[in-house]
């Protein structure tokens, strides 16, 4: 798509065609990429709310800063449309998180403006830290701005950062995009108060006579510790209050209006010529100036095609995640025991409903996967079985956290782990595709993928009866399969595969919801007269050691399928029992992901680009099968 | 050692032994333990000044509180010393941190009184947050106590569970063991001020009162907000004025005198008896009533044995450690851009005499490696080469870092991964084994591990060099061989092992400083007329193909060597490798460490019992090669 119809923004290619525009000029313009977000967006999805609330931000930072030798960074980066739209990739939208198109998140490679890439949230703060650091060690003056929302400021990895900013004293603009606060009346009067006094050109005097002002008044010294009892009772209060900010040594400019261009120049006008940290406090709306997504920017954060006037969004079909949460309450309503954890994703994990149904076992601990596994943990040396859901690309943010707390204790920690494989349009920061091989390292974690939406359910049931430490499930972010659902739920044995077709020569060892793919090739392969065997591993960890003893005893060569990576896999623990095991004639082909990250695109073009597909398996038996037996 | 010479301790067999006690006689104990601790670690070396800064404060709790039924969680845990002698461990200590003796950490399968092992920085307060959440689910009443110290409550994970404690206002006490703390006095005097204000009876009362005075004060209400502005500029500063703790919602008792047993109690008694979260900001001095380590309680940290009356410790010999600090001095002599960052290691990591040589150059960004390590990822955008300096258990907190700020976009960030393989007296929860697996996984990553100190420095010059990406080091944490240092250090080629001595039927592939055990094995192999290849791989990723090929054509069998999990490991890359080309009938025989976790006591004695040793892998030499050749 052109700009076609777009006045002011069809003549933007760079930021530098923005400087030369009046400030209605960009206040227009804010109101045309507004409109160019919500109709290209109806066509491909996206992360749309949040990009609305970003426009006027968006564009002041371009109109005041000198991109790329001035540093942007975008915390999270699903809100980087607008800096994508302004720096020269407009016409590359209709193409937006398709395959080999335009990638949902900053990139590189796309443009010598996006500086930095992110995807998970919290770390912008220190990229910028650490772009600052060089900046001053090579003497260089450029300025470097970092845009993180509330909810990314609570993770710790932020906070960490905070604390070495506000240590360092280094030149470096924070901008606090803060799109859900809801202070109270006179809090927000004091703060604008001070927002006011901060970013006018007279801050450093005001500040200087208000500080002797309170030191004039010493009656009420010691009282002044209790300015902190207010009424306010979270730390994101706490971080939007400015205490924080100016405790750590970062000057508060705010809160001001996000959609303000002309408040957003002069605060960071002031920010850049501050000689030390600087946070500026935004307070934007999500999903700004589309009605159906300020209505419900949680719906509109990320959204699929939609009908510009209704705002009617494409159905969504059952995935495995809802089977997930619809199981979680079956199983809870049965056990007491099991509570649900999950850092900031109630309704991505499913487990609103577990919530609606079990207010008191679901707990929403914030961005902050550390504390939600150890957490968990916690709750778990008490006799509880939590369940903690999580992203498999998230899940490495508690690595450590699932090592030393979680396995080496031998705690009964359930991983619900969402989203393992390939994603699909969020691409290479999402792919779920090294849980296996970070898990299976790890001593005492029993680790199983089920073959589609029904073992799933079984799985879980199996995970609630275990009692001998972690275990996990993984699943992925698909549509499920349409298999029958049993009605029972029952527990699986540890360690044991199900053999789903008998065959000869080749077995094909399938981990995971990949099954999908093993079972088609087999379909095809019966066609043709070839009959391998066709295994539903379920466990990588323990494997069954029975049925592979079996199959190299019987002589069969091994396919491995998983759609996790290939490095330290499912496929690399046959190969090592093997070994360890003195059988290491029995030929054994991997199939997985292969060594690199893989783009967005969909799910289907992303394993037809691995080699990750029904055909490569009936191919890899073909080459086998010749030189083995058939059925007869 | 009997507690010989000890009146009170010599009768306290457990916590309720103590409760007989009156004050006199509970700061006469104190004074007892100080003793054995100081008498007891000179022989077995231990955590000496932590321990000396926690006797009153752990007596207090054992007095008021009724473990294990109330849950007392110890942060990090070295300091749980004082724990274990009140909790009947006292006669153990002649076995602290032995093989198969007591344990330098909180150990579940000690006591019941250890609730929570720990032995990570920074855990405690989610697990103490899992437990409360638990016990009142459970509908049970019992106290749960966090000590943490002010270093472990700046880590990312610790501020995520404030967060959330505050939030749930769930009760629970963390009492908070500050022993670095200057504040400036006029502060402190403050903070005494609001410690005994808050720690009386009239409490609540006096905090009314406060509040009621302040609001009549209209005119200062703007100007309150400097209240933030004076003389600090430390996140920690802020955590230990109490502003933080009562802005996340938790109530503030402190600071108070952490050595006075009275006020101690007092304090906790107060906690016990309110509904929801408490803080008690406890002032210790580590090292307490020992000169020497009052003294210098850096150095007492953590110490070897020593002489009582002197202080005189053992001398240390060179280590790894201690050349990668010398050669980092020399590369960055030559080269500017190279700079190093610390997690609050910059002893541990040798990296102290870099800082005073490039004060510039250095970052010790405190307990907070996932900032660390995005930190330098920032720093590698901007063409500097940032070295960051971890140990392999604590890179486990930067996973996500390594993978979605690094690795992911290829940026130049070395890992000098320190205490690499088996860490000796601090056992299970320190035990650097998973680094190679979980660093294999993931893409763009090259790994190496020197055979010695000599080839330590070559493969420092040669991640210098390298600029493809990330690259990583591993060295353990043992003394040097004694090799002869190379004058001028050089850059070996990326994925080319070193082929040590060739032979015949047999290849050893050694990956780092295990070597010393495979030369020692070839070493005996040889005097008995057997002689296998001896090969140094230094390169777990990328793997000398070439070489593999060879040995593959060249009927080899092969032995892998690694002082790391064998799941994912070295040799189960070997084995991928294989498989991944079609010599699937190359038998590999895999040698590491297997999938348990392995205890404290020396390296010499945990590679006895994972059977990591010059005769192990001698008799694996031998197990074959009267089946195939050997040299003429």
């Amino acid at each position: 798509m052109k700009a076609r119809g777009y006045v002011l923004l069809a003549n933007i290619n760079s930021p530098k065609d923005l400087k030369k525009l009046t400030i209605p000029q960009l206040n227009k313009l804010a109101s045309e990429i507004r409109s160019f977000l919500v109709e290209n967006l109806a066509k491909t999805g996206g992360h749309l709310a949040p990009n609305l609330g970003v426009v006027e931000l968006t564009v002041a930072l371009h109109y005041l800063f000198d991109s790329p030798v001035d540093k942007l960074i975008w915390d999270v980066g699903h809100q980087a449309y607008v800096h994508k739209i302004l720096t020269g990739r407009r016409d590359l939208f209709p193409t937006l998180r398709q395959y080999k198109g335009l990638c949902g998140f900053p990139k590189m490679s796309e443009s010598p403006h996006d500086v930095w890439e992110t995807g998970h949230s919290s770390t912008s703060l220190s990229a910028a830290m650490g772009m600052a650091t060089a900046r001053d060690l090579k003497g260089e003056k450029h300025n470097v701005v970092a845009v993180i929302g509330d909810g990314a400021l609570t993770g710790g990895m932020a906070l960490e950062a905070l604390n070495h900013i506000g240590h360092e004293k280094k030149k470096l603009i924070v901008v606090l995009n803060d799109n859900e606060m809801s202070i109270a009346p006179n809090v927000g009067a004091l703060h604008n108060y001070l927002g006011k006094l901060r970013s006018a050109n007279n801050y450093q005097r005001a500040k200087d006579e208000l500080e002797s002002l309170l030191k004039s008044i010493p009656a009420v010294g010691g009282k002044l510790a209790h300015f902190a009892e207010r009424i306010k009772d979270s730390l994101k209060y706490l971080l939007v209050s400015g205490v924080l900010f100016e405790e750590l040594g970062l000057t508060y400019i705010g809160p001001i209006d996000g959609h303000n261009i002309e408040l957003l120049l002069a605060a960071l006008r002031t920010a850049s010529q501050t000689n030390g940290p600087v946070l500026i406090h935004a307070i934007t709306k999500k999903g700004k100036g589309y009605a159906p997504a300020e209505a419900d920017s949680v719906k509109w954060h990320g959204i699929g095609t939609y009908k510009i006037e209704s705002g009617e969004s494409a159905k969504s079909a059952p995935t495995y995640t809802s089977v997930f949460a619809d199981t979680m309450i079956r199983l809870a309503e049965q056990d007491k025991r099991i509570v649900a954890v999950t850092p900031a994703m109630p309704a991505g994990s499913g487990l609103l409903k577990f919530g609606e149904r079990f207010p008191d076992r679901l707990f929403d601990v914030g961005i902050a996967e550390q504390h939600a596994c150890t957490f968990a943990a916690g709750l778990a040396t008490q006799g509880l079985k939590p369940v903690f859901a999580v992203y498999s690309t998230f899940l490495q943010r508690a690595y450590d956290q699932l090592i030393h707390d979680v396995a080496r204790q031998k705690l009964n920690v359930v991983f619900a782990v969402d989203r393992a494989g390939l994603v699909g349009a969020d691409g290479e920061t999402h792919q779920g595709v090294y849980d296996i091989a970070f898990m299976r390292a790890i001593p005492n974690m029993v680790i199983m993928a089920p073959k589609d939406e029904n073992e799933l359910q079984h799985m879980m049931q199996t995970a609630m009866a275990y009692d001998d430490g972690p275990i996990s499930f993984r699943y992925p972010r698909l549509n499920i399969t349409g298999v029958k659902m049993d009605e029972e739920m029952h527990v699986l044995p540890i360690g044991k595969a199900e053999i789903v077709k008998e065959g000869t020569g080749v077995a094909i060892l399938s981990f995971g919801h990949v099954f999908e793919l093993a079972e088609q090739a087999v379909n095809q392969l019966n066609s043709e007269g070839i009959f391998p065997m066709l295994v539903n591993a379920r466990f990588c960890k323990p494997l069954d050691e029975e049925l592979l003893l079996r199959l190299a005893k019987e002589g069969y060569e091994i396919i491995t399928v998983e759609e996790g990576a290939v490095s330290g896999g499912f496929g690399s623990a046959v190969l090592e029992f093997y070994a360890r095991n003195g059988y290491h004639t029995v030929p054994v082909e991997t199939i997985g992901i292969p060594d690199y990250f893989v783009e967005h695109g969909s799910v289907k073009e992303q394993r037809q680009e691995v080699g990750l597909t029904a055909e490569r398996i009936a191919a890899s038996v073909r080459a086998i099968l010749p030189v083995t037996k058939q059925r007869a």
